[in-house]
């Protein structure tokens, strides 16, 4: 099977042009139309077979992460996604591969009616997804990471620490937060105008939240005992229990700080989106960085999420 | 090292921010905003190690080549090239193999006036690049293969077959077209008004230009004896030089189509720009498809380009 047989077969699926779409897969570019007033996010990030994801992991799933990671992309600056470029290399083009692969991609895509705009099909000896994520936010309304200020509340959506625990125990009810991960678009693009800094966790909490705040200029204290967790981390000794949480990564849930005063408001929209809310801890001004606390006392624990090299 | 040193050190240079330029490296999306009455153009592909450059290549060329044929997907559409996003996977974070690929692509993206303003590193078994570009073009005035009308001369830029030859003798004076690139961005923008149908020639010219015909639903005969190419080329048996004009590819040259009234026009831009132009055939109604003929005579010549499967 040639290249363009491959695509047509798989990941070709008529466009619906609007307003926004004017070009979509088959030509040198797509074209894309922000809407008025709006600006455009982009993102790219790959997934490499036995590194982002264990090399068993199901077809579906992979179509469905490679998809989910970028637009978590988009949900952490608050956007609307839009549209998705998938650049896809294989070992081989077989078609009881490409099949649900390109099903659970277009069935995450499908979920927030995001399109496949173009992409590139190419062999090689290990298997690798590169998505570029295209979404809109309204001009200047984007939420960056360098945007917290002091006293506001540190919070996270849904728990922390599941596709780490499923990572080291396979098989367990917390597997498909590993291999299929949600990415929390409807909350944060409903949430937006309320927050002042946002990211999404993909390389463990302490160290992508210390990334807000270096972007900031500014500190957290963040309680341990108030990161939420799911029953199964529950069970786990306590040292253990933290790692999965403070290094973890790969949850894909959004951390985002906000003045308390909008709470309310946050758990309104919270409850509206079936989004889990969590006040974890607080910004301040000195000292730089994350602390970690336990019922009021201070602990320490490895700053370092997952490096890549 | 880790990968925020990495990519702090090679590829973090200080974005220009403009009115296009919201936010570039540093937060989950970069934030693009087109210009008024201009669409977004899009595009990405991905360069694996072996496959499409020699594993011998030099870093430098490397970096370049990933810039270049994603840029040319720009010029292909006749659009002015804005930023690139770089996702690239390497075995090793090697900074002698770092620094030399860097200074490639960010040479030939400031010859363009494009920016780094994206991108993600990962480890991998097999180096790869994928990058995606982004550009501009007036609203609804991006060249698209679709647009080609019978009456139509079929020109193309440069010396075809040019890469396939380095490809084949390595270290000629051809060694610089295949590892190095140049997309035609300066004359496809200036001549945008004068085309009804474009792309870049990556695959082979029968193979690319049928694409034109396909999206268009028209022919061409092609006059294989006009196609402009090297001396060295001149210098080998009949069957091998049509080879590799006509199925070489990765020249990054632009096939279009054009009323031949506008010859003249095209000339002119061709002088500002620097940019050799032939016209290789017409756009015909019937019979679908290349028509290849040599001093008259009709030929065959086998259809398919480069494959990837």
């Amino acid at each position: 099977m040639n290249e363009f047989d491959l695509i047509a077969q798989f990941f070709q699926r008529p466009s619906v042009f609007d307003a926004s779409l004017i070009q979509g897969i088959g030509d040198d570019c797509a074209i894309v139309q922000p809407p008025q007033g709006q600006q455009l996010l982009v993102s790219t990030d790959t997934l490499v077979a036995g590194r982002h994801f264990p090399l068993q992991t199901d077809p579906y799933s992979i179509g469905w992460k490679a998809a989910a990671v970028n637009l978590s992309d988009i949900a952490a600056m608050g956007g609307t996604a839009h549209s998705l470029l998938l650049a896809i290399s294989l070992p081989s083009a077989d078609a009881d591969f490409l099949q649900p692969l390109s099903a659970g991609l277009f069935d995450l895509c499908q979920q927030h009616g995001v399109q496949l705009i173009g992409g590139d099909t190419t062999r090689s000896a290990v298997l690798s997804l590169t998505v570029t994520a295209l979404g809109f936010a309204p001009n200047g309304q984007a939420i960056l990471r360098s945007g917290a200020q002091v006293g506001d509340d540190v919070i996270v959506t849904g728990t922390i620490g599941d596709a780490a625990y499923a990572l080291h125990y396979p098989h367990s009810v917390l597997q498909s937060r590993l291999d299929r991960p949600q990415p929390r678009l409807h909350f944060a693009q409903a949430a937006r105008g309320l927050l002042h800094s946002m990211l999404d966790i993909s390389d463990g909490l302490t160290q992508d939240l210390g990334h807000i705040l270096r972007a900031s200029g500014v500190g957290a204290q963040v309680d341990v005992s108030r990161i939420p967790h799911h029953a199964l981390l529950a069970q786990l000794p306590r040292a253990e229990r933290l790692a999965l949480m403070l290094q973890g990564g790969d949850d894909y849930e959004l951390c985002f700080s906000c003045a308390p005063k909008h709470w309310p408001q946050l758990c309104a929209i919270a409850a509206e989106t079936g989004t889990p809310l969590t006040r974890i801890g607080h910004i301040v001004a000195q000292p730089l960085g994350v602390q970690l606390f336990e019922q009021q006392q201070p602990i320490q624990c490895a700053q370092t999420g997952f490096l890549h090299f």
